[in-house]
């Protein structure tokens, strides 16, 4: 490889004591930034080697002295009581046991009860306030209905920030405890600019300020019982955000009250995988300008020093979303996101800030984030780093970033060459992708593909966390899928299908169970709604549902779109109605896979005119129909693999009639391919672990492609 | 076998043209009575040899004559047509497209007109009568939303009686079409009673006229096209008894009017296995009460010339539930049930009626129901009746009938001598149970279930029909594991458990899915059914509930007695959370059987104190609890076999503390045995195909008991 995909857009975390090294392996990776981490530090001599320099800062954290001297400057959340039996007309109730002692505590002042409530489960009603008393840790209720069950939603102080306290229990770190402060209370948030105008000052070598991150923490509940330790985890839930001050700062805004239920809802909160209220919309965007007006503050006291302000999109997240209407006006320099997986990629790829850098993983920590070793005893680090990388290049090759890099203690990657190997390749590899990207887009398959779900691009790509963590739902998968597939994707809410978003569309991706946000839930009680999809399809368009899509009762049909589908759900309600008998086709236009595909016992053709390309024990798998100019196809899941990537492939082109010719599509389903006309380059990409021989189709012609096992090839044709 | 079990409580099928085997097999098998059957006569040799006679008729039908010269006078429903997408600001309905039309024919009268309905399915709105007219079989609907779709609801009539349609497409009838006329026309009702005292008069042979069975049949709707031949098929519900006079009448009576969507309820109709609206209930009530009226007066002619009037359960019997408030005032002599199930048994032997018999299967016919070969090449109908008779003689041992029988082509038999064997085998042993029950009833455990439904007591023992119809339900299971069990097992309704019923319970028993009539769906929703049941396990009663007990959106919990189950389902709005971490018991109180369990991948702990006795992929699949001093039990799922039904009769045990000796319970769990104490009898069988040695305990002593394969055994101790 020539020398100019040597160096560049690579960001090395560097540690003291470990002067030589990392140097040694800047020079190895092609650093040009070398960054601290959470729990290391930078020396003189490597701060003066003529690299760049991050410096992370966590804005809410380490101020434990102004903490203990300003209580009432922590952040807080509500909690709900377990639910306490009534066997007389009274009951008494304590409202934290079993949550974690050192994570929550009590906020008992005068302002907080006001927001206390207690209900009454079984009836559905709050009681009223006379009917109820604080004193000494324990709320007593009267005038109780026997047998009826009752909680407590009170409001409580966060006492531990969660990710040391995350860090502590997991990874047995022992240190002092941190604290966090809420930036709402007057007195913290003019504290934490002045430290930050010091901190400017104090760090002149510093030429980027690394957030990591923001203000409030995703939602992160510890059980005081190892056997639900981590009782509640939401990565973009807002429950931390929550005050008494910022509920009267909404109130005094929208001109209504939130009450304690609006977070609580009946002991479930309010996931990121559920619709939200109405009311938990408005609190979203109330936090989010918050969140916005702040974060912009504090980037221009860094701009003042003349540093740039990178965020690590990660931990306190809440309310800064990339693709919230809010983010671009905080003034980032630059965006930071670990990946995993393809769809963090583009997530970080497509927002709207000048500086878009990958961190990749594994993390230089002795174990992963599942348990297992990385860097000791047992890990393989540099296999862990190529099944990533697999995910990563593919979405690379569709999207550019300009940076990537490695976060940890450099000092592990000792006694791992073979790590230490794989990251300068990929960083060859990934300088190559983002020269190619700056001569011209790669082409793409003339389809676009809208997601339609419950947050639209506000959660585009990402469903709340990482791939493993939201595994079960099958729009991760499909999201990972099309993070390489050559088409355009978009995400796209209900309102907007509703009101004109689809006529920028080929295809409309409709994925997810009954009632969760990404099938929808109550958005499909919408006429409108169904209308225009149906009428989009009638029209020309595709429709594809996977898992229960557009489920929703009180219609005619389980599925919504099941006239459009030709495949129903059955919830029970189809009791003693039969479906349409099918066969399976004996030949499928293009591979399918059934074990991609999962099950649904409980689908059923809604419609004689439906061709089922894969059924298991009598229910049908995936179907395709012709409807109006337009088709649909179903697909009882998805589990992404490159095999069933590929079939997703050929699924959007047997829909919409697109020539491959325009992408380079190769002919081997386990070749991927990215094609630059620009630079007359074909990216090649087996992602399967034996050599293979293909060719690949590019407008008018035909190239070979021989590619090694998992290898990524640059063919100039 | 002494003589006195040879003769008796027997009824035979007799056929003319086989009167020596008529005669030869009624002598073997013990008849007392002589009987016809659909498709078979009775020659006066037969009805001269000094049996008694039953005879066969159906009211409603073969009054083909009367029906063509009144067609108003036939039968009706309501039916949907298929949704008609709108693509302009009109669509036209052909409102029997899609249905079979030998069975119906649309009844464009005025009256019938008046109950038709034109909905919008996609806003859910009916749309109003000046926008839709109706010409030459179609409907025109104007005014339409474009690509919203219309359905029309008409009434029709039914033109071919449902059973004699069954027997042409699926037997290969081929004779006159059957017609079915409606007791509520006034000429019709005249002309039926009048043929029924011609019809008495002229059959004074006839000593029991079997009635096959009343007016309505239970629903069944045929399809046009062979893949969804039988679109909807209920064995208990109503749709089959309207009518414009019906609806009038009801509107009289009621003071509001019900409307078509009453009945098509989105296109789903109102499946038994479904909660009923208020409307539904009342409008089955006022069946009901019609039923019994007819009935009676029919009765009244049969008991006036001097003859007995049985009732067959099955076919027409909407309306005169054995069970329901009107039954016993028609006042009928005997029911007869066909049986292939132990809870048919206890159906059939528990009505208020003063003969109860029952028809033994395989019924005399070239094929069974399924469609398999009976009597003919390749039936085995002595392994198909022993089958049954290992599911009959378990709850014959438990509750008696005075007599059993069979029905179909005697000729049959000719050729199968193990069967003719088998069949005189269980005549003497129904005798000689019959003759212990007589003596004094079976000892039972002090424990008294009460399986908990919408229904209660009106749909007693049966979910809606055989058991292979109703067979993915868990309830079925368990109704017939308890037909055998050494239990009193009773069966209420939600509105009765709240209100005192569970003063007389020792076990309450929910069992079904989500929204379903057994589970209960919305009747959920009463605090005070929930705070009742509550209260009921605190004080030392027990709560068993199989699959979704309890299931109801809008609560803390998503089973609304997660509380005292200590278990949850989760149906998506758990999201986030963690439930409760689990171990397996090492050791179960009882012989655990997971296979007969299923798996519900959603089901969780929803408190720490649980013990959990079988699990699978790590959702619990069997849970016991206590609960104050009560406690509880939960299942995942559960099939019925005689070693799952061991299985509940210990839980049964191990919830109430009760102890087995009061019913001679058998060491062995492969042994049922019914313990008769005032004749000092044990009636002990083998279940599996193994022989067995055991011993039962009886109050104060064990005594050996050994069996050979299958075997029903009495002995003496």
């Amino acid at each position: 490889m020539s020398n100019e995909f040597d160096r560049g857009g690579f960001t090395l975390p560097g540690e003291a004591g470990y002067e030589d090294l990392t140097l040694e392996i800047a020079e190895k990776w092609g650093a040009d930034v070398i960054r601290d981490s959470d729990g290391t530090k930078l020396s003189p001599r490597i701060v003066e080697a003529g690299y760049r320099i991050y410096s992370t800062i966590c804005v809410i954290r380490e101020h434990n002295a102004f903490a203990e001297a300003h209580p009432d400057a922590q952040q807080q959340t509500f909690l709900i009581s377990d639910a306490v039996l009534a066997e007389g007309e009274q009951v008494t109730i304590d409202p934290l046991a079993g949550y974690f002692d050192e994570q929550f505590q009590l906020n008992d002042s005068a302002e907080a009860i006001a927001y206390w409530q207690v209900w009454d489960r079984t009836a559905g009603e709050p009681v009223p306030r006379e009917r109820w008393r604080y004193a000494d840790g324990k709320i007593t209720v009267t005038g109780c209905t026997p047998y009826h069950r009752y909680t407590a939603s009170t409001l409580c102080w966060r006492i531990w920030e969660e990710i040391n306290m995350y860090n502590h229990t997991t990874n047995h770190w022992t240190s002092e405890h941190l604290r966090q402060l809420d930036p709402r209370h007057p007195l913290a948030w003019e504290y934490l600019q002045g430290w930050l105008e010091e901190w400017c000052v104090a760090n002149s070598q510093t030429d980027v300020v690394r957030l990591t991150s923001l203000f409030y923490n995703f939602v992160w509940i510890f059980g005081s019982d190892m056997r639900r330790r981590s009782r509640f985890v939401d990565w973009a839930s807002y429950d931390f955000t929550v005050s008494p001050a910022a509920l009267k700062a909404f109130e005094a805004e929208y001109g209504y009250a939130l009450t304690a239920e609006d977070f609580i809802n009946g002991g479930r909160l309010q996931a990121t995988h559920r619709p939200p209220t109405a009311h938990k919309r408005d609190y979203m965007d109330f936090i989010q300008r918050f969140v916005a007006e702040k974060a912009r503050a504090l980037v221009e006291i860094i701009h003042r020093h003349g540093k740039q302000a990178y965020v690590f999109y990660d931990d306190s997240w809440v309310g800064m979303e990339p693709y919230g209407r809010y983010f671009s006006a905080i003034g980032f320099d630059g965006l930071i996101k670990c990946v995993f997986s393809g769809f963090e990629c583009r997530l970080c790829a497509g927002a709207d800030v000048p500086v878009h850098e990958l961190r990749f993983h594994p993390y230089l920590f002795p174990v992963g984030l599942g348990g297992l070793p990385t860097f000791s005893e047992g890990g393989q680090p540099e296999r862990d780093a190529m099944a990533y990388w697999l995910h990563v290049r593919r979405a690379l090759a569709r999207q550019p970033v300009e940076r990537i890099g490695l976060g940890g203690y450099l000092h592990l990657t000792q006694g791992y060459p073979a790590f230490v190997d794989a990251i300068e390749m990929m960083g060859r590899q990934f300088r190559r992708l983002r020269a190619l990207h700056e001569q011209g887009a790669p082409a793409a398959l003339p389809i676009r593909v809208a997601v339609l779900h419950t947050w639209g691009g506000l959660r585009a790509w990402t469903l709340s966390g990482h791939f493993h963590e939201t595994d079960a739902n099958p729009l991760i998968h499909i999201n990972e899928a099309l993070s390489g597939l050559p088409v355009e994707v978009g995400f796209i809410n209900f309102e907007q299908a509703a009101r004109g978003a689809l006529k920028d569309v080929d295809v409309v991706i409709n994925a997810g169970f009954a009632g969760d946000a990404w099938s929808g839930g109550d958005a499909w009680r919408s006429p409108e709604l169904v209308a225009e999809l149906t009428r989009f399809v009638r029209e020309g368009g595709a429709f594809i549902g996977v898992g229960e899509p557009s489920a929703c009762p009180g219609g005619d049909t389980c599925l919504r779109m099941a006239h459009v589908l030709g495949v129903d759900v059955d919830d029970g309600s189809w009791a003693c109605h039969a479906p349409w008998t099918f066969e399976v086709a004996r030949q499928t236009p293009f591979a399918v896979l059934p074990e991609s595909l999962g099950q649904m016992k409980n689908a059923r053709l809604a419609a004689p005119d439906v061709q089922v390309l894969a059924a298991r024990d009598g229910a049908p798998q995936m179907t395709l129909r012709r409807y109006g100019r337009g088709s649909a196809a179903w697909l009882s899941g998805f589990e992404y693999s490159p095999a069933s990537a590929r079939m997703l492939l050929e699924l959007l082109i047997h829909l919409t009639g697109a020539q491959r010719e325009a992408a380079g599509v190769c002919d081997d389903p386990r070749v991927e391919a990215a094609w630059f006309p620009a630079s007359g380059t074909l990216v090649a990409m087996n992602n399967g672990d034996t050599p293979v021989r293909t060719e690949a189709a590019l407008p008018g012609r035909r190239i070979p492609v021989a590619l090694e096992a998992g290898e990524m090839r640059f063919i100039e044709a």
